[in-house]
């Protein structure tokens, strides 16, 4: 998953993306870049790999001057966590500078690469974005409008881009809709950002969220309508309101926290605990969802367990060292809350199981009388194609075992997942949306596997 | 603020000592140190200004060998945030390498120091633990013990230490017990740490907590009582229940999620919102005390700001660069859960009510109706003496303002403040309470003014 | 300026062309990078701004696995000097991983890149290399030694090229062999390196140096001779050997060392200096010259300037902070050679002159009492368009002013330059030379102006 | 070795100081600190390990204040290469901070250590300099000065210091005066530095050298001469002449040039070659000896060895990694210069032989048709105690093999060591001289093993 931003018509411009990349944070720790266009018509870039705080210095933010600027924050993927990959991507071409940050995942990237490659270009990344450059740059139409759209025609999958040519922003979303994008106003300009959680932060009041297939540009900014792209089936990725998504953010039209809240609700309607003495969430993510299975079951509220905040930035892998959890680093329990009682513990979703293994062993150990898992989604059996880093299908527990199997291998006296329907209840009818993770209804073609071929192959660039 | 922790008896003791540093991270994000003694004798130290993860690297750790450490992690302090303040302090002496690792400030330190630098002592630092380390040196005791008692008989205050001597660990507290220490069994081996959720963190078990003048040696993994240290009345800091310690944690007898609850449901009682829509916490630290609220109110519970926890590491004062307030940096307001409401807003405590204020205004922003803002400890009308870091008397809003003119400062429709009567009522009858921020009856005579005198000046170690 | 390398057949290539870059570090502090393609046929990079050793850690190197490596050390120009610019470059293309190491500059790269451009071809740097890029992956010829061949068919200019295709590795040298390149043998491996003091530091036997033209392959450690490109009129860079090379060296088939000293005696002879008591060299550059001009003139060789070899590494500019000279920095006079005497000081050349004045104003402030200066070239009188990152003509006083007027200008007694003449004397009459930069006899047309045109604005990237 | 500064008087004192590090660079390149004091009287010190410009960053610099500072630059020494010892050592005590920065050794540091310990005081380093912090400190005399000549009255061995209490600074010379120590004038103020290089960078003039036994003190600029300290025979360290000090350096009353040069003609008088070629130095060190030994010799002066001035960055070791001699890194022939010669190669002195032995076999690979070594000092038959770090008498070869042997391990045709008369000679007759090292006459008592003995044990701080 990424977050994308793009900046138009303010001074400092760079400095409104790295604000907005550090709101959308969440949305990938992987590596952080800004691209801002000067007033002189060059473009400046500061790429790393890291946190936006990490790669963004008050020295590289000094360098990034001009009143539009584009920001991308980027996504830890296994095998490819390279710097050449981080984004935005940034060339000279015919038009002048062009930058693009990207969040979704192109599912026949392959086959024009193929084609790219016999006719002569070249790749740095081994990202589906550099497709889209040369695209971009190869084609024959006369404005960079025109190029970008006749590349968007010939790509197929999930695409929401913020695109710079020269001092004119480009923000597109594919004619599924599969990621948000909303934009705002600050002062004279325009901000374009992944979630409305970005305009907060920056001090922009929202304009309207960008509608599957639509396309603008924004100049000095003002926001241009442009034609938009091809309209599909909407195909909404709902995992961004149950688990991506930041809850204070409005997305897709829809209040998250609302959202969480109403998918707690059906959670305890279709999987009640009679008898439970307190619920409690696995924070942060599943707060408002055990606030809602608390409302509608009656079921007492509690912090039975405490996260640590500080945990993303060990690097001791305790459960080798010390044979103490991998869990305990961010999660402890609280005992007073816990010992001899019937506890709910509502999670959002289950991937691999293992975390969840560990953390209900440890709310045992905290003396729990019984133990039900509550998990706010239905089980995960597929890989997302379109952009969410899942792992494949063989690791994913719910595509591999049974209900009762994942119960018995969690340890907890009973597991209840929320049904696809009820999902879509909470979700809300304003949308159609994409749930093949969940059901197997791709909304695309399969991927032609971009990933594993030979032009694949990563130049991994080494930090020094 | 500080946490401390010390290792007796575990291989590897220094990875025990960083992991439960890394528990204890909230007590002091400034500097942080490990000092390990080897089996050959050898103290080694690692110890620099940051988190626990920023200054302890894997190279560092694994140049700490042997089953005896000690570590500290000290907060932010003004003025004197230089790396020769950074503890454990580490000296050479008679019975060989010393170790002190401090929480809480002596009283009479300055004129001890006068003392002993008129008799040819030299100093490094500008804190008063180095006080101690000179006593205990100079001491004509005849066994580290006795040298840490006579050093201890002369100094008045609080204080919660871990001091090695060689592979002898030392852990002590005040006879009036300001501090918490807790002891834990980890396999063959002994941990005290500052609190519970340290010995949660590496798997320990806890043994008892130390109370006011316990003296006790871990020596090899045992525990040996020594003869405690003068009894005083007894002065647990009840702010470590309000504030600063975690909710895991059991401190003082007491659980600290317990007494945030009951702080709430006082709270509550004192001070009811009829008409209020809904209730929410300012994340995370009064969590609990909004669930209190909500409980004996029947107000309903919902999340009403969202805390961005990447938030530690931004270098950008938005305030300057962008005129939007710095607390936007920290917290989002949900938007859906706010407009058009009747908001109590719960918090723990005031200081100096500016972050205050800009939440009030950033929650009248999302479009709250009402906002009543509800305090769970009385005003603070003084500066804490004995190692919580409040500012002077005239920068604490509840020293200078009244209640009425406070409420108009912050810009809220009501404001109530949790009596003393009611804070200690959840605090519990357990324990004798020091409440001097809040009543001024300082348990002890005021300081002599360490910091202020000539001797005191730092020896500012600019990092290179 | 810059040093190239490539290495096949030798197990961890990728240290040899470290040692390599090593030995070449005068050619060029600015920017390092190493390629190195694995048994897999990956193609792995390392490349940052500084010095080799400084880029290229332990831990980077250890990354760089493989039998096939080349590598580049760039020297430090005026307004491209980042990170973009660093080479080798390197991309994914039809044949595997491409990557190129250049020492030179094209002088048409300007006309090419336009049409590049208009073709939708993208670029990242502003270095006339990345023209070289397209044009080998845009040829149509079926294999690469093919597309290396079209594309140096299209280009002019000086380029010596290290270009790896996969494990293959190609070295090649214009037609007019502007820039050297020599080919050892270590073990079963095989080496190609600008100068022989890289081949006398990895341990390799000089095989032959390439002739203008000259194109091979070097392939599991053999080399393949491939035709050559189209001769055309040699010039070899007489300043390599004046200046730019190790004195170690071997370059164009003569000793440096050798050229150097017949540079002393031929200025000696053309410039006597009757009654001087001493002369000295401005250490390191032309100590041969001082050597040689003694051996003729009979004046005692002494050293009379002591060069601090830490002096790269300062970061205060004395001039500003303290009004001292910059020159001080570096260079420190020996009063008990100088006081009293009449002294010749013999440098290589004259640039801009700056650093000269302020060492006669040292010598003189160390009791000289007549200061000769002896240059072992002409004036320079024009830019260098073959990679030597000479200033612009008006910043050349050997182009602005007469030689009356430099030596008032410098304050000296005398001054003395070899004549053209005299330094083709000294090096020799095996080759043909460039002396553009001195005689303005420019053996190319004028480039067309690459660096100055829209497209080639740089997309600078800042470095975080 | 180490080399000190001292600054009063001058506007941003710590500049200066940093300035004349830098120029005393070569004299330790371990570590790196300078203390400033502010008019604030406040001390404000910055210590690293490694080079002058890699431990004082700009931000270091600007944040020593005031016009006065005292700096100090370490050499490597075996087994104490930590934080704790680089100096300047810092303090506060009775009259203020107190700063020191030594360069020599003390040899009854150990049983004053003792004693210091059995009363009660604490250490922090290894190092003998902090036996006189405590000296100083513990002085029950009324002023700095006075403590300071107590505390060298107790002391027996090599120091030359520079120290400052509060914004005085005492610059003193032990009684036999082992180290230099030379005053300068520099506008208002004045600097004390170990060589008058220091001086010419920093724009000083020679005001003086101090003598043994001097003592003065340097306040706002003045210097005001002290009662000087007992005296002692003089034993100024011969060595510092042969090898330590820059050759543009004054020290002890000798131009080092100038002392260099007369070893060269001293040499070539004792150890003539008949019908060699070529002769030339091991450089730098050895440079103005051959120049010595051609002018008395007749022989014909060459650059035989090209020095690669990068070498003190490599991180590979080559020996292992490549079996390439480690010489190789530092040193490489010019072939056209030896091959089919007989060449005389002069060098400074020789201590392991195993460097000396490298440059030989790679001197004979280069095609030397004969080799005959020149050693400008006596066989090394002793360590020093009074600050050179040289190797134990088992490591030194001059003290377990006969000059033959040496000849056949190091595998030259003839070698030749100039005597201790000669040295003498060449060293002049206005000074006597300590040549302990090459005679086993030790001025002082042997040392008390200072390094050995129990409460010596390091505290290793381990860099994070």
């Amino acid at each position: 998953m990424c977050g994308v931003i793009g900046v138009s018509g303010v001074p400092e411009a760079a400095r409104i993306a790295y604000l907005g990349l550090y709101a959308l944070q969440h949305r990938g720790q992987e590596s952080a870049g800004i691209v801002a266009i000067g007033d002189d018509g060059k473009a400046r870039a500061t790429r790393g790999m890291g946190l936006v705080s990490d790669v963004l210095s008050p020295t590289a933010l000094a360098g990034l001057g001009g009143d539009t600027s584009i920001g991308h924050t980027r996504y830890s993927t296994a095998g490819s966590s390279v710097l050449a990959n981080a984004q935005p991507q940034l060339v000279n071409y015919l038009h002048g500078p062009l930058a693009i940050a990207h969040n979704g995942n192109l599912v026949n990237a392959m086959a024009i690469k193929e084609r790219l490659v016999a006719e002569g270009s070249i790749f740095t990344s081994s990202s589906d974005t550099e497709v889209l450059v040369h695209l971009i740059a190869r084609s024959k139409q006369p404005t960079p409008e025109a190029q970008i759209r006749e590349a968007l025609e010939a790509v197929e999958g999930a695409y929401t881009l913020v695109i710079s040519v020269g001092r004119e922003v480009y923000a597109v979303v594919d004619g599924r809709g599969f990621r948000p994008l909303v934009l705002g106003r600050l002062g004279d300009g325009v901000v374009a950002a992944s979630e409305t959680c970005a305009l907060d932060l920056v001090g922009a009041t929202v304009i309207r969220e960008l509608q599957p297939g639509d396309f603008v540009r924004l100049v000095d900014g003002r926001v241009e309508e442009l034609a938009p792209l091809h309209r599909r089936p909407v195909s909404r990725c709902v995992f961004e309101l149950v688990y991506f998504a930041r809850p204070d953010s409005t997305v897709f039209g829809e209040s998250v926290d609302r959202v969480r809240r109403d998918l707690g609700r059906e959670l305890a309607r279709e999987h009640p605990v009679p008898g439970a003495d307190v619920v409690f969430s696995v924070p942060d993510s599943s707060n408002a969802m055990a606030l809602g299975f608390a409302d509608v079951s009656g079921v007492k509220l509690e912090h039975g367990l405490i996260r640590n905040h500080y945990v993303g930035r060990t690097f001791i892998n305790p459960t080798q060292a010390l044979r103490v959890a991998k869990v305990k680093i961010k999660f402890n329990p609280v005992r007073d809350v816990i010992a001899g009682k019937s506890v709910v513990v509502v999670d959002d979703s289950l991937v691999r199981g293992t975390t969840s293994k560990g953390l209900v062993q440890m709310i045992r150990g905290a003396g729990a009388r019984e133990v039900h898992l509550r998990l706010a989604s239905p089980p995960i059996t597929g890989p997302c194609h379109y952009g969410i880093d899942t792992p494949t299908r063989g690791e994913l527990i719910g595509a591999t075992h049974s209900v009762e199997e994942i119960r018995a291998y969690l340890g907890v006296d009973t597991l209840g997942y929320l049904s696809l329907e009820g999902m879509l209840r909470a979700a809300g009818p304003r949308n159609a949306w994409c749930h093949a993770c969940f059901s197997g209804a791709y909304p695309t073609p399969e991927p032609d596997d971009f990933a594993r071929r030979r032009h694949a192959a990563p130049l991994v660039e080494t930090p020094a």
